[in-house]
C-alpha cells in the first residue's frame, strides 16, 4: 500500500534490499499485532490525560483501533507484505479512516518504544500461559502419583538397574519438577513486567506522558523509567523468559527420554496412547512413538533462540537495526515450545505402564544398599557395610521390592512421598 | 487429500497432535520439493536398470514426475497442509496420475533415504551458491584495492590509532578472506558430496540397488556406503555446510562493524549508497545505515541454527524423529545468510571514502613504530628503539602518510599487496 | 593416597583411564570443598538426631570435619589428584583420624546428593555475591547521574547522532539495569535455595533421615522432596544461576561497547583511570582500554558454560556420569564473570567525560525530533509536522542542548530521570 | 620477575585489575609455548636472511632458544605468573642471557602475529592427531566389521525394532563415519595452514620480511598474506578446527549412545571390558559404563568452546584484547576431545557382543519390509504390497534373520558391506 513512513521524495528503494530489510517481519508481526493495538490504545488514553489529543480526537482513534483489531480478527485486514511492519499499518488504518486526526498516533511515541511494549506485553501472555500448562502438568503428575503410590519399578542410575524404585516416585518427581518450573515462569513473569512506552525512540521526549497511568493500564508491575535502559533491555527479557520455558522443557525432555526407553521392546515398561503413534512409510510392521520424540526435541527451539538472540546483542547503548533480527527466534521459539508443553499433560495423564513388567524387573542385587544401611543399625561403619554385602550380592535373595519400598521412608522417598506438600506448593502459585 | 501413508484402517487422529507432528514440515518442504523430484527420477531410473520397473513403467514415472515439477514451478501444484510431506506428496501425484504404477515409485527406498539425499542435493546447491558469492565479493574487494592502493587511512587496534595503514590494505584484507572462506566453501561442497539414496530406512534393502549409477547420475562425488551411517549422518551434514556459511558471515561481521563505524559523525570515513539507508519513524533528520545492520545481524542465525541442530543429535544410532526438527533452522540460516551475502559485492562496490578525512585521521604519534623500526637498522636493539621512542613523541612531526606506507614492505603489507597473488588464489578456484 | 571408594579387590584399573574419569574433577573440587564439609556437618548431625550416630560419634566427626576445613584453608591439607573427588577426600581424612567412627558418615547419603547439596549451596554464595556486586554498580552509577544530571551528551540511534540527551540519563540508565540484574539476582537465589541433601543416589534410602532439620541448619528456603527430581535437577539449577549472572554481564558489555567508543580519538569522550590502560609491545605510542575490552569480553563465559551444559542434559531419569562434565564450566564462568563485575563499580566511579566535547557534539539537526513534538501542541498532526521538520532543518540553528534536555519532561527522560524512585527499588533490594 | 613489556615509568599497576588482565593466560600459555619458540626460531633466521640480524647474532639467539626449549621440557624453566605471557617470556630469557642481542628479537614482530603464528602451529598439530586417531578407529571398526561380517543383529528406528540388520554393518558404519572425520579434519589441515607470522600488529611492518622462508621452514601450505585479515581471522581459524573435531565428537556420542543402551540390563547385548567400568558410593551392587558416558559427554566441550570464542568475535577489524578470551575454550576443548577420541579405538576393538543374543532380538515381525519388497518383484505395486504385508504380520513366522541379512544385497548394507571400499578410502587418507 505504503512507502516506509520515513521514505522521502528524493529516495528511490532497491527491490531486493527492501526485502532483505523486511525479511519475514510483518508476517511474524500477526503475533504481535494485537498487543501493539492495545499498546496504542493505552498510549492515545494517555495522549488524552495530557491534553495533547482532544476527547473526541482519543474516542475516534481508540474506535478505530477496535475497528482494526476486529477487521485483523475476522481476516477482513491481513498484515502482509503490503506494510513495513504491523507499527506502519496501524498507522496507515487511522489515516485512512480518520485523517489527520489518525496521524496524530505517534505523537510522543517511535516504533523503538513501540515493538519494545508489544513484545513485553506479548512475553506476559506467553508466561502465563507457561504457568499455566506448567500446573496442568504437575497437577495430572500429582493425580497419578497418588493412583501409584505403591507401585514398585526399578530405580537406575547409569541407565544401569540400582535399586528398587515406585511409579508414584516417579509421577511426583515430574509434579515437582513442573511445579519448580511453574514457580520459575512466575517469577520471570514478575520481572519482566515492566512498561516500556513512552520512552520513544530511547531518550524520551519532550512531553509530560502520563506514564504510570499508561503502565496501570496495561497492567504492568512497574514502570522501566529510563529510556536507554529501555532500549538496552531489548532481548535481554526475552532471553530471560526463553530460559524460563527452556527450564520446563528439560523436565520435558527428561519425560519423554524415559517414555522412550520405556516403550522399547526391551524396556516394555509402558505403552503410550494410540494417537500418540505413527508408522512408516516403508516398514508395514512399525508403531513409532513420534510425539515422544518430537516432545524430547522441543527443547531445541530455546538454545537455538538463545544464540541467534544473544549473537546479535554485542552493540554499544541504542537502538540498532539487528535488533530486529530477535523477533522471529523468539516468537518460533515460544510458540513451538509452548505447543509442546500443551501436549504433556494428556500424555502423562493417558500413559499405561505394565506393572507386572515393572515388578519383575526389580532382581535381587538391587536390594544390596538397603542391606548395607540396615546393617549399619547394627553399628556397622557403612563403609564396612557396603564392602560386606558386595561380597554377598547372592544372599538378598528372599526380600520383595514391596518391603523395599514401604522401608524408604526418608522424606520424598517411596514411603514418604509428600504429595500433599507438593500440593500445596502447586496451589500456592494461585 | 489424504491421510499419512502409514495410517491404517483402525487408527483415529487427533488433530492437535497431528499439527504437532507437522509442525511446519511441508511449509519448509517447498524449498526441497525439486530435489526430491529429482532424487526420485534418478531412483526410477535406478530401478528400471536392475529391472524392478519395465522400461515404460520408468518412462510413465518420469514423464509425471516432469509434470509435477512444472505444476510444482507454475503454481498449479501447491504443496501444502492436504501433505503430510513432499515425499508423500510425490506418491500421491504418481498414484492419481499412474494408478498402480504410480505406488511402485516407493520400491526400495523409505522417506529415511529420501529427506537425506533431497537435503543433500538442497545443501551441494548453497554450497555452489556461497562458493560464487564469496568470490563475487572477493573480486569486487580486489578490483577497490587496486583502485585504492596507495591512499592512506588510519590502522586501528583496541579501536585506537596505531599505525598508518591503506585502503587498499582494507579492501585486500577482505578480499582475501573472502577467497578463504570460498576456498572452506569448495572443500565443504566435496566433504558432503556423498549419496546416501539406497540406503531405504538406515538398514538398505533386498534388491541389488545400483547406487553407482543414482550416484554418478545426481552428480555426487562418492557413494555413502553404510545404511546404519547414512542415518547417523543426518544433522552432521548441515552442520558443517552452516559451518562454512558461518565463516562467509563472520567476515561480513566484521565488514559491516567497520563500516557502522566508518558511517558515524564522528569518524565520517565512509558514505554508503544512498539505497543502503533509511530513515526513522519520529526523527525526521535521520538517514540510518540499517542494511549494514543487517549484515552485521546475519551471522546469528548460523549459531542459532547450529545450537537447535546440535540439541537434537544426542541419540543412539538409527532415525528418530526428533531429526525431523533439523529441517526448519537449516532452511531458514542458509536463506538468510545467502540473501546477506548477495548484498555485499555491490555494497563494496559503490561505498565511497572520504580520502582526504582518512588521510587528516592520521597523527604524528602513529609514525612511532616505524620510527622504532628504523632504528634497529641503526644497530639499536628493538627494545632499546621503543622505550627510546616513546619517550620521545613529539620528535615524529615531519614525517608523512605516504612516506610510512610506501615503506611497508613486508609482503602482504601497504607497499607490497601481493594482489595478484590474491587474484591467482582466486582464480584458482575454479 | 587410596584407590577410588567402590574399588573392589579383583580390579585392576588402567592409568590413562583414571586420568580421563577424574578430567579435572579434584582440582575443580577446591572451589566446592567448604561447601561438602558444610553439608556434612548437616548431615551428621541429623543423623544423630533419629540415633543413628551416637551423640559422641557426631560429636568426633564434627570436630575432625572442622579440623579438615582449618586444614585446608591454611594449605596444610591439599586436596589433589591423589583423591578421586572432595568427597572421597572427607571420607578419607575421617576414616584416617577416627577409624570405624569414621567409616559412618556416609551412611544415608550418597556421592550423587553430596554433590548436589555442595553446588547449591556454591551457588547460593555466588549469587549473593552478584547481588551485592550489581547493586554496588548501581549506587555508583546512580551517584554518578546525580552528579552530571544536567551535563547533554548526544544521544545515538544506529551509532548515528540522533537527539540530545545527558551524562545523567546516561548513568542512569545502567543504574536501572543493575537494578534489576539485582532483582533477577535475588528471584534466582530463591528458586534454587533447595535443599537437595537427603534424597542419596536419587532415590532415598531406608532410613527416617530429618530432612527438614537439614534444610534448615543449611539455610535453604524448601526442601527439594522427590529424589528423582533432585538429580533430574542436576544442571537445570547451574543453568539458572548462570543466565542470572548472563543478564548482569550483558549491561557490563553495553557498557564497555559504550566505553570502546567514546574512549577512541573520533569520539574523545572518556577517559578511563590510567589503571585501567595498557600499552603495546611494538608500538611505543600506543595507551590500549585493555579492560574494557576484558569486560566486554566477560559475557563470552555465559553462553560458552551454557552451551556445554545444555550438551550435557539430554539424558534420562537418573544419575549419568555425562553430569560430571557440568562442574568446569560452572565454576569458570561464575568465577571469571564475577571477577569482571567486581571492577566495574570502581570503573563507573573513576570515569572522566569531557564534558564541553560532549556538548559540541551536538548539532542542531538533533533538535528536530524536540520540533516536531512541539508542532503538535499547535494542532499539527504528528506525521504532517514530521514531514514540515524534515524539510526544514536547516532552521533549527538556535536552540540550544541544555533548552532541549530541560524539555524532555517524560518521566524516566533527562528532565525528570526519577532518580529517587530508583534509589528506593535499589534500597527495596534489602 | 618482571612488569609488562610495554610499561613505563610512570605507572603504577593495580594488583587485581593485573590478575583480571592476565586472568589463566600463562598457564594456558605452557601448551602454546614451544610453537612460540619454533615460530622465533624462524623468525629470526628471516631476519637473518634480510640482515637484520647478522649471522653470529642470529646463531646465539637460535642457541638460546633451543636451551630454552630444553629448560622448559625439563621443568627447569617454569612458565608461570611471573611472566605476562608467553611471548615476553622468551624476549625475558634472550635479554637475561644474551644482553642486547636478545632485545633484537622482537624486531619486526608483534604478539599479536606471534600468538596467531603459535596457535596456528598448535591447531595444526592437534589437526594432525585428530587425523591419526580418526583413522585409528576407523581402521579398528573396519576389522571388527569384517569378523562380524555375518552376525545378525536387530536394527532399530525410532528406538523401535524395525528391521534385521547385522553385527558387521553396525561397526561398518563407524568405519566409514570416522573415515569422513578424517577426512574432514585432513581438509581442515589444509585449510588453516596459512603462515601469519610477519603481519606485525595487522598493519606490517617497514621490513622487506622474507615471509615466504618462514612460511617453508615452518612447514605451512600458505602464506596468509593480508595483516589485516591476519588480525581478522582470530577465531575463525580456531572455530573450524573445532568444528572438525567435534564432527569426530559427534560419533562418539552416538557410538556411545549405542553401547550406553546396549550395556543395560534389558537390552544385554554387549558387555564393555572390566577397566572401562566403575562402581558406585553407595549400591554395592553396581557395576557403571562411566567411561561409555564420558565419552559420550565428551561433544559438549565443542559447543561450549564454539559459543564462547563466537561470543567474542563481534568486533570491528583489529586487534582487541577481547581476543585474548579465545586462549582458553579452544586449548581445553582440544584436549579434552583429543583425550577421549584416543579411548575409543581400543574401546571399539574390546568390546564384546552376546551374539546370542542378538539373534534372539530379532521377532518375526522384522521381516514384513523383506516381504513386502519380494512382492514387488511379483508384480504387486509396493503401496499395495505394503498393506497387504501390514495385514498378515503373523504369517512372517518361518523366515531366519540368517536369510534376511544374506538378501541385503543393496550396496553398503549387510550383504555387501564393501568393506575393501571402505578400506581404500582409509588408506587414500595418507
Amino acid at each position: 500500500v505504503t512507502g516506509p513512513i520515513w521514505q522521502k521524495s528524493d529516495t528511490t528503494v532497491d527491490d531486493r534490499i527492501m526485502r532483505f530489510l523486511a525479511g519475514e517481519d510483518v508476517i511474524l508481526d500477526r503475533q504481535l499485532f494485537v498487543y501493539d493495538i492495545a499498546a496504542s490504545k493505552a498510549h492515545v488514553r494517555g495522549l488524552a490525560r495530557i491534553d495533547v489529543l482532544h476527547a473526541d480526537e482519543s474516542e475516534q482513534i481508540l474506535g478505530e483501533l477496535d475497528a482494526l483489531q476486529d477487521a485483523f480478527e475476522s481476516g477482513e485486514f491481513v498484515l502482509d507484505e503490503r506494510f513495513e511492519d504491523c507499527h506502519s499499518a496501524i498507522e496507515f488504518w487511522l489515516t485512512e479512516t480518520l485523517g489527520d486526526i489518525g496521524k496524530k498516533v505517534h505523537t510522543g511515541r517511535s516504533r523503538n518504544d513501540q515493538i519494545l511494549v508489544a513484545t513485553r506485553l506479548y512475553l506476559r501472555d506467553q508466561l502465563l500461559d507457561l504457568v499455566a500448562r506448567c500446573k496442568d502438568v504437575a497437577s495430572r503428575a500429582l493425580d497419578r502419583a497418588r493412583a501409584h503410590r505403591d507401585e514398585p519399578m526399578p530405580g537406575y542410575t547409569h541407565m544401569q538397574r540400582a535399586v528398587p524404585s515406585s511409579l508414584g516416585m516417579w509421577f511426583a518427581g515430574f509434579a515437582e519438577a513442573f511445579i519448580d518450573d511453574a514457580m520459575l515462569a512466575a517469577s520471570t513473569l514478575d520481572w519482566i513486567s515492566a512498561n516500556p512506552l513512552g520512552t520513544a525512540a530511547g531518550y524520551g521526549v519532550n512531553l509530560p506522558l502520563d506514564r504510570e497511568g499508561v503502565t496501570e493500564e496495561l497492567g504492568f508491575e512497574r514502570t522501566q523509567l529510563n529510556p536507554i535502559y529501555a532500549q538496552n533491555s531489548r532481548g535481554k527479557f526475552e532471553l530471560q523468559a526463553l530460559d524460563a520455558l527452556g527450564q520446563a522443557l528439560l523436565d520435558v525432555r527428561r519425560l519423554s527420554w524415559d517414555l522412550s526407553l520405556f516403550t522399547t521392546h526391551e524396556f516394555a515398561f509402558a505403552d503410550l496412547p494410540e494417537r500418540f503413534m505413527t508408522g512408516s512409510s516403508i516398514m508395514p510392521n512399525k508403531r513409532n512413538p513420534d510425539v515422544v520424540e518430537l516432545l524430547r526435541a522441543a527443547y531445541a527451539v530455546v538454545p537455538g533462540a538463545r544464540s541467534e538472540l544473544e549473537s546479535l546483542l554485542s552493540l554499544p547503548s541504542g537502538y540498532h537495526r539487528d535488533l530486529q533480527g530477535t523477533k522471529g527466534p523468539l516468537l518460533r521459539a515460544m510458540r513451538r515450545g509452548l505447543d509442546a508443553l500443551a501436549l504433556v499433560g494428556e500424555l502423562v495423564e493417558q500413559l499405561e505402564f505394565d506393572t507386572e513388567r515393572l515388578r519383575e524387573a526389580i532382581n535381587s542385587e538391587m536390594y544390596a544398599t538397603d542391606r548395607a544401611v540396615e546393617l549399619t543399625s547394627e553399628g556397622v561403619p557403612f563403609r564396612e557395610a557396603y564392602r560386606r554385602v558386595a561380597r554377598e550380592l547372592d544372599e538378598l535373595g528372599d526380600r520383595t521390592a514391596d518391603d523395599s519400598i514401604d522401608a524408604r521412608t526418608s522424606p520424598g522417598a517411596c514411603a514418604d512421598l509428600r504429595l500433599d506438600e507438593l500440593a500445596q506448593r502447586l496451589d500456592s502459585l494461585g
